[in-house]
């Protein structure tokens, strides 16, 4: 699939070859190759700093992608498809990359065990996470009722506070999973000799040269990405909010998405849940606060009020994923209740008009 | 109580004797003997045909009386007792009937054990029927803020989608309890060797005797019921929603009161729990879709878009019992709790103005 | 801290030393002391009166400060402070209060270890508590959107009737936990000899003395405090929900907190969340209906209409109270989870503007 990296420079240096919608899809295509690389040579890095540096290596850029797409779209002020990439890569990743992988597994073993303390510590967050990226969205509601008393001001301020708490979360979460408690973490990886299968053993150099070849190529392809998606959407009759919850969210998590099936199929659904799981927390906990603070430092402050569709989705999937991954084990119509969800929220976001997607 | 079936078409064909209110007073009590009627059928007839399509015969007619009664709404247009129906169906059996069930055991045993699994697995496909029936209203609240861009068309393609995504979980759930992971549901019904006591030995011929005459008269009843319907609620100073929510949802549970009750008393709460709760998730995967496919069928197509109150009312209840039921143990307690949560929102309901009831 | 008493009683026999804003922030500290020694002498006198009455009378006591504040404010027509020293009260124990707990105790040891059924016997009756004081919101939400539908009367007699049935289920609740579960929550108290560290063989007379003069000296100080709290708001320029929900809720719950960590520090963090939670429970089942019963007897019906803010609050906290402590253990992290949505609730509050707080 690199193919369509060239493929894309091409469209976009000669734009009379083809158009905005055709630069748009070849764009997001080479991505997914991309993005894939990034993480395998983020977690080759990672293996050489060992456990602790490694983590956290792994705990910042493990969702570079998503960022960098983010900052594109920050820069070219697309709040709209910012926010809804940050609710679509939440739920994304737990409705869909989870359901796919707990059908993947379910299909080949009738039960599948894994640690529950770990998945209740990161379901929790995950609910922590949702409570706070639905709070500025109360606020707008109930201060909006009174004229007079809403400022965008004051939404802002609040929106940076619940983004230091989220970031300052996170910080605690990794010292959990990292250091106090590593133990739960650790355990399931070291079962089979080796942590995940992608683990080659490249060389430090090599490693940095591919992460930074990947990266500056995921940032020029978000970039065009980013430039064509107005005129795309048109073309397409997509909605804002539409692209960003559905198209972007899946093409920035599609290597999380072929890994956590990977490890699942291989019954180890710890790890797959870790993928996954962690994925969405870093999407919440680190990816969104970055963009605020950086929305900050442009001078084009983003607030984190989501529209109501958004908050649903993010609250139904959080609480879902605790439901069924509370327990410790899963089968395979657990998966089919995460798709069935995620279809039914697709749906919604397909037949929502675009004048209801602002905030 | 099968002496109401002749007073009510007495009733019926003589208008002068009696009045509209007492018609429909009469053809609710007939329900409750002749639902238990069917009911007692399909078993029989499920027994015969064995554990996959008996299970399967259970799974569709299981709750035929509500079926019909919701047919019969349809075709007078009065989707607003339909959907309110729907609703109480499912907080009805959650609420009240596993409420007395959890306390009329929890007086004998002190606390009464069952499947985990099983009850996890159920009461996490109603938080999925609880989301898929909340979507609508998130839908209409979000794109009515904004004119132009909703539309009644929208909402209807909306809920249809959402019927099928239902009504083919639904299929994946049977899937589950009947092949994959039958031995989760098959266990405690094997322990005291017998499934449920009323079964008793009736022929092939004789279960499908009675259920053809007890299904003719529910629907006759239903006729009787529906159409009596509006002129009873204004003499009794009953809403809409009420009568649908509290009413009829009593009536057309009655008979899966009783036996869950029973089942409760002699510590077979797991069989207890999968009659009431099994009837909700029956009810939402399955009657709903099927009233909305038949609704497009007459050509008066019926969205799926409840009041705020009923969303709430479901979300609570699936909530309620999930926290009860997800350990596998239950108490006199957490039945009191469900009852409680029932009598207030019975006190809703109740006190809720009529024109608050339209979606 | 007792020396506050008299400085407050200096500050409001003499008006002309100081001002509103200082005898609210003395008479707020003056409370903190004395609400301990109410609380510490209804544990020694329920020690004397056995486990049975004795427990009763805890659980009708036990936040006596609070009930106290609360009859004073309702007095002065204080409805909105009333309402939101509830809130807070829940939401501070809950949040506030069992998140230092936690993280105290799990900075020690590595898991901390308690009855998980007692756990999710309170986590269920507080989510019942949270439906409840939701329901008139829902009810005035749907009723306002219909002109003529909605009364002020009908939105009393309907939080007037689920203030009974949380009176009633709070009766339930004291059977359970002193009469036929009482096994669940005595185990760990039984432990190390001695319930509680504070219990230090006080006589029945001085139990009674010390209770009396507390109680009029908490009463005295909460007049102070109501008095002067429109004056001091201003001045502190906070709105009057923050004052309840943070300031008032904080001040009356200062001894469960000191008591809770203490207990969690020593492992027993059953007993902490017997204390923290409990009292939680105790506000939203026993005062909270106690104060609209009140509020009747002096002609000014108080009903339990919330902002959305607070049922917000409410509920996220009561969820997250559920996942930590449904699983029979606690950790660190879960701690930090609890006091960063207290934070985040906290910026909601202090942010949200004047004129939204009405309900």
């Amino acid at each position: 699939m690199l193919v369509f990296v060239p493929v894309a420079i091409v469209l976009r240096v000669r734009p009379q070859l083809g158009n905005e919608t055709a630069l748009f899809i070849v764009s997001c295509l080479a991505i997914v190759p991309l993005a894939g690389w990034m993480g395998r040579a983020t977690e080759e890095l990672a293996e050489h700093l060992g456990h602790g540096i490694g983590g956290l290596l792994n705990a910042t850029l493990g969702n570079a992608a998503e960022l960098i797409i983010g900052v594109m779209a920050l820069s070219k002020g697309l709040t709209g498809v910012v926010k809804a990439s940050i609710t679509g890569s939440i739920i994304g990743n737990i409705l869909l990359v989870m359901g796919v992988s707990i059908v993947g597994g379910g299909v080949k073993f009738r039960e599948q065990r894994f640690n529950q303390t770990a998945a209740r510590a990161s379901a929790t967050t995950l609910t922590l996470a949702a409570i706070a990226l639905a709070i500025p969205t109360v606020f707008h509601v109930t201060a909006a009722a009174y004229s007079g008393g809403w400022s965008q001001a004051t939404e802002q301020k609040l929106s940076l506070a619940i983004a230091v708490v989220l970031f300052v979360t996170y910080a605690c979460v990794l010292g959990f999973e990292l250091i106090t408690h590593k133990q739960l973490y650790a355990n399931e990886s070291q079962d089979g000799g080796e942590a995940r299968p992608e683990a080659g053993g490249w060389s430090v150099s090599k490693s940095l040269l591919i992460l930074t070849v990947a990266t500056s190529l995921v940032a020029m392809m978000s970039e065009f990405l980013v430039g064509a998606v107005e005129a795309a959407r048109s073309v397409l009759g997509l909605t804002e909010v539409f692209v960003g919850v559905i198209v972007i969210a899946v093409i920035g998590n599609a290597a999380e998405h072929s890994t956590a099936v990977m490890m699942a199929m291989k019954n180890k659904m710890g790890l797959s849940l870790g993928i996954a799981v962690g994925s969405s927390l870093q999407i919440a906990l680190f990816v969104a606060p970055v963009l605020v603070f950086y929305s900050y430092l442009i001078g084009q402050p983003m607030h984190l009020e989501f529209t109501l569709p958004e908050v649903v989705a993010v609250i139904v999937a959080v609480h879902l994923i605790y439901q069924i991954s509370g327990d410790g084990e899963t089968n395979w119509l657990e998966g089919v209740q995460l798709l069935s969800v995620y279809l039914i929220l697709g749906i919604l976001f397909f037949y929502l008009p675009e004048g209801a997607q602002a905030g």
